[in-house]
């Protein structure tokens, strides 16, 4: 069968099409497949500038169809201030892996919020404590939004922190993530009094200097470390690495972009430290967690499995359901 | 100013806005501010399947304005046969170079074929012999034609050899092309005869075996070797690299994916026997052909520099013209 073009998704229509909740149980299924050996390596290339620099992340997984995915994002930190545009811009080009068809072109924002929030809740799921009841979100932009509703999802919250350094912005998301989550969320100036209650902490910030240091947390947490996925990002004091059970998403990654990176670098945790790839835990071939006061953190640099599992979900919802435009590219 | 949207631009909508007399003037631009390192060195990501695989090619010029652009080309062989579709299918993303912002999505497949084909007649222009006449297009599909229409802008050529394992596409090429660039073309059987009686011969085959023997290249001919742009493809035998000036696009890239390659693997040749890159040669910075005997041959695999530099047209035409649909994938 010949293609009749390529579908081309608007970030809002995405945003109507993926959830969360399905979004998880494709990047799980992703993770587990990509432990078992039975997907090609993911790639990754980057291209910098003076003020920022542009990342590709490629993959292919097989779904009962074949898809291959390769997403350019924009990533340029003055943006909003020098040209009213968002901070990470850009666009995924989902093909049909068997015969390369370029099946739709996507708005890659939302996608890359919800696959990435979608790790956090599955490692939450294979990682956290069962009975976890409280967490700490520090960073409450989208990614924060959405790494509070993935949570939701596989733990019995009863009350979240909202920290940022702009304070109406955690005030912001207390109201409306409690009101649509029924929890209690408090926006919070004391990062580490937060933190020291909380089961979970995500951390989702552009930050380039450790805010979360090892005497805040207690034992038993867990701990998602999301915002970087660059060289000179970074979240946690690498002291606290060097101390916790590290589970990754991709360790060779991690190792070049991730909090592991920062630590390694300090010679104080070797790569044959690190636990396992979270896939490796989801597919049973690697221990997560074993006893209830081990502090775990999971090292989110962001891999093209997961937009390739997302990118799918929202290629077969937007056909079904009749949504975007279809333009024959190669006419 | 924030842009409005990205504009999509299809295949015939390209074939319309590019030529190949202004693409070669600015792929030979590029390749300049490349040897000036006046660019950011462009990267390359490939993700092999069973059938085929993608390969991402991006790449940044500063020209005027900034532009970045990510390639991603699917390769499946066994296309056309199995599915109906083209050999080679894929995406150009477009960016502001400066905000990230994506300026346009185009399809690849007419700008890899003329920017492949501009690099040729750039190589030629500066390593085939002044007066050169006769040349062989060995390899008669889109990018034969191409070829020899970029050698007829830079040379004097009154005769062309037509040379295709599919014999009616060599005559039906030799008949058109004859009647569009004025010149006489012959199809034919005898690679060795032809390239023998030529003073520039272009390979462009999919052929992964040796198919230009050194033994049929007569002093002072120029080579582009256009078709080896993946480790398993092959034009030329080794020993004629051995036994030539060597020029490439990219060192490295070449050392990996081009004719070089196979050399270098064959140990009859070193990276450092590579006379230049050819935007050292451009730029002055090394020597291209110093004697009218010389045998110099051109390894073209293919840089995200040819392809920023043809977008930047493209796009900045469209804009002028109307052309295309914008859409707002942000909104």
């Amino acid at each position: 069968m010949k293609p009749e073009g390529t579908l081309l998704l608007r970030r809002s229509d995405i945003a109507a099409l993926l959830g969360i909740e399905e979004c998880m149980a494709a990047v799980e299924q992703a993770f587990s497949l990509y432990a078992q050996g039975r997907t090609t390596p993911p790639g990754i290339l980057g291209i910098h500038t003076a003020g920022g620099g542009f990342h590709i992340k490629a993959g292919l997984l097989e779904l009962g169809r074949s898809y291959f995915v390769a997403k350019t994002n924009a990533n340029f930190p003055q943006n909003m201030k020098r040209f009213g545009l968002p901070l990470i811009q850009g666009v995924i080009v989902l093909c049909d892996g068997e015969n390369g068809y370029p099946l739709a072109l996507m708005d890659s924002m939302e996608i890359t919020i919800i696959r990435t929030g979608a790790a956090t809740g599955v490692a939450a799921k294979y990682l956290a404590r069962p009975a976890a009841t409280v967490a700490t979100i520090c960073g409450c932009g989208n990614q924060g939004r959405i790494s509070l509703r993935a949570l939701a999802e596989v733990r019995p919250l009863t009350r979240a922190y909202a920290f940022d350094i702009d304070e109406q912005q955690a005030g912001r998301f207390a109201r409306e993530l409690s009101q649509e989550l029924g929890i209690e969320i408090k926006s919070v100036n004391d990062l580490a009094q937060a933190v020291a209650e909380s089961d979970i902490c995500v951390t989702c910030t552009p930050s380039k200097a450790p805010l979360l240091k090892r005497e805040y947390v207690s034992p038993g947490t867990f701990i998602a470390a999301v915002g970087a996925d660059s060289e000179e990002k970074q979240e946690l004091e690498p002291e606290l690495l060097a101390s916790s059970k590290v589970v990754v998403d991709l360790l060779e990654q991690c190792a070049v972009i991730g909090e592991l990176h920062h630590a390694l670098k300090k010679g104080i945790i070797t790569k044959a430290d690190v636990q396992a790839e979270l896939g490796e835990v989801i597919a049973g071939k690697k221990a997560g967690r074993t006893a209830p006061d081990e502090v775990i953190i999971f090292d989110s640099t962001g891999t093209a499995l997961q937009d390739v599992a997302a990118a799918a979900i929202v290629y077969e919802k937007a056909i079904l359901s009749g949504k975007g435009v279809v333009v024959d590219l190669g006419a």
